[in-house]
C-alpha cells in the first residue's frame, strides 16, 4: 500500500558527546521516508533548496521512496543546529534557519493523492489542514505536532485532530495538550478533541498507545550506544506506519504490533548520526532486534 | 517461606499537590512488610522509639507480621518530612530526624536465622554486613543501597555486593554506581561488583531486570490517580520478594514474575498516602491489575 510523507527535508549540524557532524541529512520527512521504506512504498511531500546534495535524492530513490513530490525552491535548505548533553534528552537548539522552508506550501502530486495511508509530520497545523483537503480518501491518517503549535495555532490544530485518526506526540506534548500531568487523563482529554488512537513516545521508556480498546505499551530496547537521538520520533513514526501500511489491516493487534515496529526502527536510528544506521539496515537485523524487544517483557 | 527484613520504620510528614498528612507510617521496612505480606510471612528487624503508635504494630501483626524483631527504644522513632512537586518525582526533604535510628544495632532474634530469603533495605552498609553475619544459609538476599552509601560507605557497599543475589536501586544509583550513563553498560559494571541480578526501578516508566540471562522489562501500569509516591521502591521490593519467597523456586521466569508483582504492588501503594492502600488491598484487586499489567504489553 503507498504510504504519503508530508513533512520537512533539512540539513542539520549535531554535536553530541559522542561526536559531532555538520551539514548531514534531516528533517522529520527523511527519518520518516527512510524508516518507513524498510516495509512499504513512500511518496515524500517536501521543499529543498538549491544546496541540497543530490547525493540524498539518490539516497531516497535507492530505498524506493518516491521523490517527485519534493520542490525545489531557489534559496537555501532547512538547516537545524542542535546540542545535546550527556543524558541526550532535549538538546539545546543553537541555531534553526528556516530558509525556503518558510514559505513551504505542500502539493499533493496526482499520483500520490490516492495514497492509503497519509502521515502529517511536525508542521504548521494550517498545512496540515490544506494536505487533508488534497487527499482523496485515506484509510488512516496520523499526525505529528510540537509545543509551538499548541500554543500558537491551537485553532488550527484542533481542526487537525478531528480529521486524523492518530496522533503521534511526545510525553510533554501530550500533558500540555491534555492539559494533565497525568498521562492517563492527558490522554482521555486528547482523545476527546478528536484521534480514536493517541501514541505517546517516551524515548528511552518506549511507547504508551492509549484507544477506547485501552493501553498498550511498548518498551524501547535499552541499547548498549546510543549516539545521537535526532530523528527517534520521526523513525518510530515511519516504522510504526510502514508496518500498518503494509500489512493494511487497520486490526486493534496491527495497531499495537505497529508500536513496537516504531520502536524497533527507532531503536536503530539513535545508534549513528543521521540517517546512517538506518539506511544500512538489513532485515535480517531487524527481525533479530525485533524478538528481542518482544522478549524483553516475556515472563516465561 | 519465611522473609525477613531488615529496615527502618518511621513517622512521616508528607506534602504532596494532593494533600498533606502528618506523622503517618512510613520507612522501608513498614512499607516492604505490608507488601510482602500480600504473598507469605514475614520477619521485620527495625527499630522504634518510645512515640511509636501502637496501632502500627497492631496493623503489622494483623497482616501476620512476625514483629518479636522490633526493638523498642527510649527517644524519638525516625521522622522524615518531605514535599513533592506536581511531576511528583524526587522530594525536597524539609527535614531528617534519625533519632533511634541514629543508633540503630540490628540483632536478628534466634527464630529469625533460618529465615529462606532476606532482603537488606537502605541502611549504613556495615550494618547490612552485619545482618548477613547473623543469618544461617538464606537461599535467596536482595539488598537496596543510596548515592549516599554508594558516595560515603563504598568499600563497605561494595562487600555486601559480594554477598547478595539481587541489588534492587533506582535508576540514577544505577549510572552512579555502575559509573556510565547508559544503563546496559552500568548494569554490566555492576553485576561484575557480585549480584547476579541488578533491578533497577524506574517509577512510572516500571523496572528493569538484569542478569546474565538477559534483560527484562516490566511496565508500570498508567494510573489515574497518584496521591504519594513515597515508598513505591520498598513496596516493589516487598511485592518482588513476597512472590518469589510464596514460589519458592528461584528460576529465571519466577525471577520475572516477581519483578511483575513488585511492580504491580508498588501501583497500589501510590494511589494513596502512607501504607493506607497497600493495607486494604484485597487479592482480587491485585489479580485484576496483575492481570492488566499482563495484558499492557500483549500485542494479540
Amino acid at each position: 500500500m503507498s504510504l504519503l510523507v508530508v513533512g520537512s527535508l533539512g540539513l542539520d549540524d549535531i554535536e553530541t558527546p559522542f561526536g559531532k557532524v555538520r551539514s548531514v541529512l534531516g528533517g522529520s520527512a527523511s527519518y520518516f521516508s527512510i524508516a518507513a521504506s524498510i516495509f512499504t512504498d513512500v511518496n515524500v511531500v517536501a521543499v529543498v533548496g538549491d544546496d541540497f546534495p543530490s547525493s540524498h535524492l539518490e539516497l531516497f530513490e535507492s530505498k524506493g521512496i518516491n521523490i517527485k513530490g519534493i520542490q525545489h525552491t531557489e534559496g537555501k535548505t532547512f538547516r537545524w543546529q542542535g546540542r545535546y548533553g550527556y543524558d541526550l534528552g532535549n538538546p539545546e537548539t543553537l541555531g534553526t534557519y528556516l530558509n525556503v522552508f518558510e514559505k513551504f506550501n505542500p502539493v499533493i502530486p496526482q499520483e500520490y493523492k490516492k495514497s492509503d495511508y497519509v502521515f502529517l509530520a511536525n508542521i504548521d497545523p494550517e498545512l496540515q489542514l490544506n494536505v487533508l483537503k488534497q487527499v482523496d480518501s485515506p484509510k488512516l491518517v496520523a499526525c505529528d505536532t510540537m509545543n509551538f503549535w499548541i500554543e500558537n495555532k491551537k485553532e488550527a490544530l484542533l481542526e487537525v485532530l478531528k480529521n486524523v485518526d492518530i496522533l503521534m506526540i511526545n510525553d510533554s506534548e501530550a500533558r500540555e495538550l491534555g492539559q494533565d500531568s497525568f498521562m492517563t487523563k492527558a490522554a482521555r482529554n486528547i482523545l476527546d478533541l478528536g484521534p480514536r488512537i493517541l501514541v505517546v513516545k517516551r524515548g528511552e521508556y518506549g511507547a504508551l498507545q492509549f484507544s477506547k480498546e485501552g493501553i498498550f505499551w511498548a518498551p524501547s530496547y535499552p541499547l548498549e550506544e546510543v549516539l545521537d537521538p535526532t530523528g527517534a520520533g520521526d523513525s518510530f513514526a515511519g516504522g510504526f506506519m510502514g508496518f500498518i501500511s503494509r500489512e493494511n489491516e487497520i486490526t486493534n493487534s496491527n495497531l499495537k504490533r505497529s508500536v513496537v515496529y516504531g520502536c524497533v526502527v527507532a531503536s536503530f536510528t539513535v545508534e549513528d548520526f543521521s540517517v546512517n544506521r538506518l539506511s544500512d539496515l538489513k532485515e535480517e537485523e531487524l527481525n533479530t532486534r525485533h524478538q528481542a524487544f518482544m522478549g524483553l517483557t516475556n515472563v516465561d
